[in-house]
């Protein structure tokens, strides 16, 4: 089971202590000089990390951060931030006094839990139980996709390990054989408000982390000679990933807060901080230690290529999830750092039909889309391109990782299916209805929403080429076919489907909903009234300029959506036109919906054919 | 460690061989007739929910469905729904030709997935992994508030195995000693898409189980006398939670769809349903199970009695957590049916004044998010109203949880503290900017926001009075007391704060900007220029009329707040303007945060007091 290693340097404890002790400073003085901060979280973990950094098993070339087979580091007790800069001051890559006077400044980079505003974070943390995911990305990519050598290591805290999203990373990293993930767990005892579960019984950890297919290695973490056997032996460990579950103390060398509830998150006072710099005795400020350089390897990748250009008879109707796995595969060749993820629905998402063009570019999640989202993140710091595709609903799962990866700046596309009422009988908890609230309410995300199998396709192309966030929402039922394939859908672009100079109202809708408004003016025409119909495809941003356009030439504006009324589509327009007079009507899920045919479920909500005239008609 | 357990009446395994055949029978004829749903799903537990309900163990009064001490079962795996159906089918209680042509119509309380339209559903399932959360809020229920003797039951999915949630609920059942809670796990081996991470290796998942403390029994599933020993081991089980861990065989009894990956989620059509029929053997339709019924107790529950009024000195400030934590305490007496939930950050969220006054009423939930929400909605469904708290941006944690207990009609009470970026140091991870959307838009939810202590405390009372799902906002900075003890703080109401004939324009915010935007307001006068302020501290529903008449009255309204752009107070305010002509501005949090003081924080983001001004000179 034993991987072959190359011998580990012989590391110098007395050396090792000594950096821990100036580490152990700045912790303390950053802190203190912020006059906030989580000094005691920092304190457990001083040894680990810095037998880690500079016992000859992190290799990291600190003048190229992005080097491709550097090891990464994440903090998933994010935290234990103080502890993070103090690495890097005793690795001579961050002035300590600069440290000491910028923790947690505005406009510093050194914030209070590491965001990637500092160079060496690789993603941003401070939500607890997410980086094992973002560990379970990287690992995969270098396991599987870039095939580097380097290792990820995770610092977890024990707290933490009370998050589900923990046990996913655990279950999938063990199923994955990521051998290269490493994770080393602070048992300091104390959680934020008194004790965890499990205090200092090691013992339930172990018995756990091994029942999920890890190895794990029990250490005392203040005692350095223990700190670097774990990591040697970790390192040799095949086929499985390894956790080190180390025993230690919280605020370990101060002895006003060791050990001691009531510390959690809390700066010393200056005169406590004096009496604490005493207590650890002899501090060389200038001593520093040694990172290992990676070996220098690089990954291959494809270069892009050519592409087919999409096909659809014009009488069939086609799902829009659909176009999205057609496109998914059809676009590999010009995209070739997408990888698929999928949450055990690909046979519904259609995440399939690109699995079984590219395997090797396709990752089976489980039911697990906490852990999906984090692993997505990682391998989007890793350059390639994830789109993470399960129902729309199911999506909600993962908000608190989709908030948090926004402060990675990461390029990470989410699809939605199944979206709205219109999935019919299988009911309300299969049905996307707040979707476009959440993802509109992540900063500078991209919102998309096709209605018709060629929109899709090019939304999917867009996503791909746009640098950051896109959600794309898919429907479940076939629409017909809208467009042609030479047509274009920029991001922020929208389409102006029906218009004449007698439009009394435009309705503004997107997805499914767009068929029910076409139909609508259809019948409308029929009795002489014409109305306006726009798609809006691009929900977030939205095109404000066609949206005032139809604002000053209608007398209304009358927004459709498949999903509840608040955040949607409808307040996407409201926001865009709040400026405006016009008034604006909105069409959405407002009765608590049921199973029943779609059609019906339309009709129910009145957000169909029917309700959109009924509206117009009233306007008078 | 053995309970006290009555005997079991000796059941008749050829009687329940009969119901299950009949079952069988209404499963696959409801799934046929309605063209869609879960038989195969439904076909591999039959014997274990036959066995539970017709084998003496289940005790419920099927005429008194909210008899406070009926046993409690909860299809984790909600896609079973027409198992469920057919339980009751078999129980006397749903006529078994309505179940057949009935089942997923429109206005069908038999939906798809269960909902509590039906009313023997106790909570709406088909999210995966959340069923044994709700199951955690009931057996709490049980044992620690009611301290009555039901058992509450939970058919759990292997495929769901994989949901974080899952490992949640198991830690905090075996925490808190829940020997009432029996979990059923169909192993099918097959999940949607194909083979689940661990197909029938049943030890993987007795080996997890026990590590997280719960007793496990291997069962073959379709075996009755395996079957009704492990119920009878299970109820003699104390001090711990129980899981019967079976061997099935997913869509077992139809050789065609038997064990057959992509059979999931489907139904047969007439000719194989036929062919099923005649595979099963005769069928006694008329063949009827007996459920015993409940001891007849009834929990000891406090009645409503005084509570004092708050008081604050008029010169302090109060951070609005506080006002949360003194409110649940001070209204415990009047509303005997609160409970806590906090996620390990009481000290932080002040559910710890609570706690420490009613111990016996609160549930530390540790770092598990969505555990707390679904336990939360377990003791709803029993009739306690849970006040669920912590971090506003770690709710985003549960917003499956969160959605899908909307369509339980629940009693619940949400509290996120710590609420956008005047929270300072900490950086974004901790910062609660997306909340207001999240919370917004689920169905009739209320959403409120107060700025001081006294509208806190009266919020926190409103929502304690209002029956449904409410969200309360806090802040973790102490605000002035803007407020006196006597001011009334209706749902749907606001507060015109300051108000004059020559109002220019109407600032609409709330929370802690509503200070800014009287700073405002003052600087503005000493200019000569007027405007209005409201504080809307019901951010739904909001106050429209009063809205509309600011919207008359002056040239323009600005809101302001502590949260994204997209889905908060400003999109409400402008649904609530949409038809109005007067042009509604939006000053939100629009860069990404960082670690800062508060007050730079605020106008980095343009919303504090210079940015009100700035835009208010804007205006023209």
């Amino acid at each position: 089971m034993d991987k072959e290693e190359p011998m580990q340097p012989q590391a110098d404890v007395e050396h090792l202590q000594k950096i821990a002790r100036m580490m152990r400073y700045h912790i303390l003085a950053a802190t203190t000089h912020a006059g906030s901060g989580h000094p005691t979280s920092s304190l457990s973990a001083t040894e680990l990390m810095a037998g880690l950094f500079f016992g000859g098993f992190f290799r990291y070339d600190p003048d190229n951060p992005d080097h491709p087979n550097n090891d990464r580091l994440i903090f998933s007790k994010g935290h234990a931030a103080p502890l993070f800069y103090a690495l890097w001051v005793a690795a001579g890559a961050l002035d300590g006094e600069r440290y000491d006077n910028n923790y947690r400044k505005m406009g510093s980079p050194l914030e209070g839990h590491p965001t990637v505003a500092y160079k060496y974070v690789e993603a941003a943390t401070g939500s607890l139980g997410q980086g094992l995911s973002i560990g379970v990305g990287e690992a995969l990519n270098a396991k599987y996709l870039d095939k580097l050598p380097y290792v990820t290591y995770i610092l977890l805290g024990d707290s933490e390990m009370a998050e589900g999203s923990q046990w996913e990373a655990m279950e999938i990293a063990a199923h994955y054989k990521l051998d290269n993930l490493i994770g080393v767990l602070d048992v300091n005892r104390l959680g934020q408000r008194g004790e965890t579960m499990y205090g200092w019984n090691l013992e339930v950890y172990e018995k756990r982390i091994r029942a999920f297919g890890w190895e794990t290695i029990l250490v005392d973490g203040h005692s350095f000679p223990e700190v670097l056997e774990a990591y040697k032996k970790a390192g040799r460990v095949a086929d499985k990933p390894t956790m080190i579950i180390a025993k230690t103390i919280k605020g370990k060398g101060v002895s006003k807060v060791e050990n001691k509830n009531g510390w959690h998150g809390k700066a010393l006072k200056q005169d406590d901080f004096e009496a604490a710099v005493k207590e650890l005795g002899d501090i060389d400020m200038s001593v520093r230690g040694q990172i290992a350089p990676p070996q220098d390897l690089r990954p291959e990748r494809p270069q892009p290529g050519p592409v087919d250009e999409p096909h659809y008879p014009a009488d069939k109707p086609v799902p829009t999830r659909n176009a999205y796995g057609n496109a998914l595969k059809r676009l590999y060749p010009k995209f070739p750092a997408i990888v698929s993820l999928d949450g055990e629905v690909s046979n519904s998402t259609r995440a399939e039909y690109f699995k079984e063009a590219y395997p090797q570019r396709f990752f089976e999640m489980y039911i697990a889309e906490q852990n999906m989202v984090g692993a997505a993140l990682g391998l989007a710091q890793r350059g390639q391109i994830p789109f993470v595709s399960t129902f729309a609903a199911f999506l909600t799962r993962a908000f608190d990782q989709i908030r948090m990866s926004r402060y990675s700046d990461p390029n990470i596309k989410f699809v939605g299916s199944h979206a709205g009422v219109s999935i019919g009988q299988d009911g309300p908890s299969q049905m996307g209805l707040e979707d476009l609230a959440m993802m509109r309410t992540v900063l500078d995300s991209v919102v998309l929403y096709p209605c018709d199998a060629y929109s899709g396709e090019r939304l999917v192309e867009e996503a791909a080429q746009h640098q950051g966030i896109v959600y794309i929402r898919t429907t479940r039922a076939g629409t017909p076919i809208l467009y042609g394939p030479e047509e274009a859908f920029p991001i922020g672009g929208c389409k102006v489907l029906r218009q004449s100079d007698q439009d009394v109202a435009t309705v503004v809708t997107a997805g499914i909903t767009v068929f029910e408004a076409l139909k609508a003016c259809d019948e409308l025409k029929e009795n002489g009234v014409n109305i306006r119909v726009i798609d809006l495809y691009s929900v977030k941003p939205v095109d404000e300029a066609t949206l005032k356009d139809a604002a000053r030439e209608t007398k209304a504006i009358i927004t459709v959506e498949d999903h509840y009324a608040e955040g949607g589509l409808g307040e996407a327009v409201k926001s865009a036109l709040a400026a405006t007079p016009t008034p604006v009507y909105s069409l959405a899920v407002r009765k608590k919906p049921q199973s029943g045919k779609p059609q019906e479920l339309l009709d129910y909500e009145d957000i169909s054919q029917r309700a959109i005239v009924a509206r117009v008609k009233d306007l008078g």
